[in-house]
């Protein structure tokens, strides 16, 4: 999969290197189980370079440095690059002086948020960030579409597997009401308004008024808020008021913020292993809905589906799969 | 109201300097509209006192010290003025060095969230902070309570009116529930589940098997877990099972963590008054789905609150007055 993914960016015009780590990412992004922002998202993406709404050519630049902060311009190269560098600059950071903070105006879409707090992870560190995207969702009080689901990120790392947040502001992505409404199925529970202007669990009205569930109702709604407020105003970027009128796309220059945290610098070992033994344990054994159904600490079923996943193949939709092979040439 | 409440502090055996800054925020709270940690929280307070829980001439001491990062143990102390020290100190840092970061452990109870969100905000900077606090909601998929609703706060300075958004991770707080059982009559959306494991929106069920709601299902659950995880990884503190072990009431021991920047050492205040008031404007403009109910940006509807309370007076309950007045001895 991924030699095939790189071969399709190579040909779109991507630099060998670029289109390595880009391949990789989309890859593991299917590998764990996130298909809309893995494969999914491929043919989109290239799409995004053909009008180029995306420069992949362009490299992050140093715009501002205040001590353990700093601020770059993606330059609107590919978000997935640019969200990787700044995330390894915070860790460098954090790794120096137990705290790193990056922000990051002018990017592009950086496909699954998930990503970066498993590279931080990885290197042992706590690491928080989040994006602000073009408006998808209406405010609370609101039908029209005024806000971004402006995903959120948080990692801890941990030997047996780390603890990974990774949680858009909507109930639901439009990604998962497509996908339940081609199956003829019902949301789990309601993901937004139909056209009378009712709670619904059935998909296809939801598409058809934008009126998505924030989730958590009025907390999404101003969570997102101020997650994008704050990211424009660390990154000196643009509001989702400001890419919206933008009109480069999904996300297109839009800004995140990216938080690394050394926890070995305040703790030891054994601290941190008994903070994060104790709460695993104390969620795990808890008495369970229902008997059969395991209670899962947030990023366990990522590690499920990716190691299910290397050891019998990446489901793929046979659509998907061809149009990639097409834009592959292979 | 501050007057009798420090009155009632006093004769708790509180320090007159001390009794008057918590006066101040117990009654600020309840002059915002969020009473339940207002007037109606001082008789737990004090209660809390008298059982050896809280205190009262406790202050807080630098554990650690790393660049714009500082570690404090609060030694029991009250969690308003351990939670207003710590605040301040992130906003010294930050307005020397733009960003500032401080962690917090071994404290209590800090009444309302949004109180350190306004502090920062009337210091014209960004403030993000939370709290981790002792199981009172199940992880998501459990029955049993295991996890914290751990209240995030995210503040925005804004000259009009600060951006404040001031969320616990459960949909309702137990307050809620009573208030809206006490008037007979039903929750918004659903709260939580009845014994027979149905949702509803009937509070005194919910209030029975403990099992409220996370805010937005699995996602209030996950973000209430990496909140509990990193704030007790940054403060060398107890986790929510630590918390549960230690029996010193609500939040007893808990740990905090206090996020403080300075735009202007980013930006203009040209460039941050367009930020925000392009956002305000997308979103109170947005078309309602009430016509004649306003859409409200997070922290409005506090400030308005405020504003009436001030004129008219702050409304009590006479039960609550009359308990507090005998605390007073008046």
């Amino acid at each position: 999969m991924k030699a095939t993914i790189k071969q399709a960016f190579l040909k779109a015009g991507m630099p060998d290197e670029k289109a390595e780590v880009c391949a990789q990412i989309h890859t593991e992004s299917s590998c764990d189980g996130v298909y809309s922002h893995g494969l999914n998202r491929v043919a989109r993406f290239i799409d995004y370079i053909h009008r180029g709404w995306v420069d992949v050519n362009a490299e992050p630049v140093l715009v501002n440095k205040l001590s353990s902060f700093e601020i770059y311009n993606g330059n609107l190269g590919p978000g997935i690059l640019n969200a990787r560098f700044a995330m390894d600059r915070a860790c460098e950071t954090a790794i120096e002086s137990a705290f790193g903070l990056v922000a990051l105006n002018n990017t592009t879409h950086w496909m699954r948020g998930g990503s970066y707090g498993w590279q931080a992870a990885d290197k042992g560190l706590i690491a928080i960030c989040w994006t602000n995207t073009e408006s998808c969702m209406p405010a609370w009080g609101a039908k029209s579409i005024g806000v971004g689901n402006n995903p959120f990120v948080m990692a801890v790392p941990r030997k047996e597997g780390h603890l990974v947040l990774d949680m858009a502001m909507s109930q639901y992505s439009y990604g998962k009401l497509q996908v339940t409404r081609l199956k003829n199925e019902r949301l789990p529970f309601p993901g937004g308004f139909d056209k009378e202007g009712k709670l619904t669990d059935v998909p296809g009205p939801i598409e058809d008024t934008m009126r998505i569930l924030p989730t958590g109702y009025w907390k999404g709604s101003g969570f997102a808020i101020l997650l994008d407020v704050i990211s424009a105003l660390l990154s000196s970027g643009l509001s989702t008021a400001g890419i919206d009128k933008a009109g480069l796309g999904s996300c297109g220059s839009c800004n995140q913020v990216f938080i690394a945290i050394d926890p070995i610098k305040i703790n030891s070992q054994d601290f941190i292993d008994n903070v994060l033994n104790e709460t695993i344990s104390q969620i795990k054994f808890s008495d369970r809905v229902d008997e059969d159904q395991e209670i899962f600490y947030p990023g366990e079923q990522s590690l499920k589906t990716r190691k299910e996943n290397l050891e019998h193949g990446i489901p793929v939709d046979d659509g998907v799969w061809a149009k990639v092979k097409e834009l592959a040439g292979v």
